[in-house]
């Protein structure tokens, strides 16, 4: 088991993780690939203190390679989905499970806090996850949303257990999908719901009933990553430890709002994986 | 007037001043000499994102040179007293009178709250500044506790003024005292009163009756430099944008509490700065 899963890949989770691995404490860093990281475009910075005048990238490969010289992992893949198992939690990482006692989200600017009516259903309609939880559709219609084509996978799968699977890709173009699967153009604009149950998903022309909506997004808002995590806004709520509402759950960097800084994300990261780190400690010597 | 002055001299002052310069903002750092920075005795410091395996001497220049390469101004000094005034603030330089729009403190860490009594009797016969309440105590007794040469100016002022002075020296040796002054031994252990106003001071071995008690440290409880600033045990009260409880006062680094960590440090200073400018703009669009 893992003792901290940081998810993310920018400054404030290469801080986070280095400063667990200062204090012996083994981690991985979920996230997408390098230059996915806002800083990788930035074309100079000079008010990190101390590296002046620098291109983004080129301090973005300096943190990473700290990182890596202090014995962090990295694991390129997509996190669908974070479940609490009271003393440790469990990270879907492209469907292998990982577990970590302890989650540090820096998740970065999150794009979108989804369509009406997402948030409201999500899991009583809306999921992030065919894997996880497309039996529950087994014999009904479902429709999938994709913002890339990642989706299909997700779609083929469901092919093979619901009754009907309508398409609606948000990128082109669409490259291998299951013969029973019927693509729909528009974009979406809510989740109806009947009886705290999806009924539709509402495009932009037209309405498609349905029990269930899979998402497939290429960043997820955090909150629906993990169950219950509070939120301001758009951004992660979390105190002066970088405490979330949820035990041994910290946020750090842009994910906890404005300013969206490298400084501030460095910082936070530090901050966050130190309290992670004695809640841990706190956490065994009690077991004892 | 200065759009902002930053009270210390180690990373998270270095961070602030920076990030008030990057917003065209002018700055001076007012501290003690560079080496008086914890970060200065450091042997190694490696969790610092970007900059691994790398003596604190050699950070703190690090620092310094970015800052000065950005046009941050220093002044070596002491600071004993900050003074609002309403649209802006005063500060006492070394009995130099500086205005600033703004105050960002980093202090470091508070090495004391003072003895009991020092804080409940501030300006009621406590005081850290001669120059400035010297006139009060015309005639009367006073007690002057030096932990550093720097108090025998002090002596030497008052001993003009005040009837009797008395100085408990907590270093050695003494240099230079007037004939009229005299000198006690024993280390302070509170400071008495009587109806709201000091009586005594006392020490370990003797109680000392007097009218009023001037303290010369080498580094003073943040609170004590500025009148009605909350804080926390010993660390200054701040919230996530860094702002204290006063307008246009915010706080970074050590002294708003743990972990005392250089990046902590870094991200609490640029914050605070952006919180600043932001604040000082706000002023001026709303005079305009």
């Amino acid at each position: 088991m893992l003792d901290v899963a940081v998810i993310g890949g920018g400054p404030a989770a290469l801080s986070a993780a280095l400063n667990c691995r200062q204090r012996n404490k083994s981690v991985t860093v979920f996230g997408r690939s390098l230059d996915s990281s806002l800083l990788f475009a930035a074309e100079k910075v000079d008010n990190y203190l101390g590296m002046p005048d620098i291109g983004g990238e080129e301090l973005l490969n300096a943190f990473y390679a700290h990182a890596i010289k202090n014995g962090v992992e990295f694991r390129e893949c997509r996190i669908t989905q974070i479940v609490s198992m009271g003393e440790y939690y469990v990270i879907n990482a492209d469907n292998e499970f990982i577990q970590a006692k302890a989650i540090i989200l820096a998740t970065g600017l999150s794009k979108s806090k989804g369509i009406p009516g997402e948030m409201e259903y999500l899991g009583k309609g809306v999921s992030y996850c065919a894997t996880c939880d497309g039996m529950l559709y087994r014999g009904k219609k479902v429709a999938v949303v994709a913002e890339n084509s990642e989706g299909e996978a997700e779609a083929n799968f469901l092919a093979d257990i619901c009754s009907e699977v309508i398409y609606v890709p948000l990128y082109h173009p669409v490259m291998e999908l299951k013969d029973n699967i019927q693509i729909m153009d528009g974009k979406p604009k809510s989740v109806v719901g009947e009886k705290e149950k999806v009924s539709a998903l509402e495009l932009t022309e037209d309405t498609i009933p349905c029990d269930g909506i899979f998402f497939a997004k290429n960043s997820m808002p955090p909150e629906s990553l993990l169950f219950g995590l509070q939120t301001e806004g758009k951004n992660i709520a979390v105190n002066r430890k970088m405490e979330t509402n949820l035990p041994r759950v910290y946020a750090a960097g842009d994910c906890t709002g404005a300013p969206y800084q490298i400084a501030k994300a460095v910082g936070e990261g530090l901050v966050a994986a130190l309290s992670a780190v004695a809640a841990i400690d706190e956490m065994e010597r009690n077991a004892k």
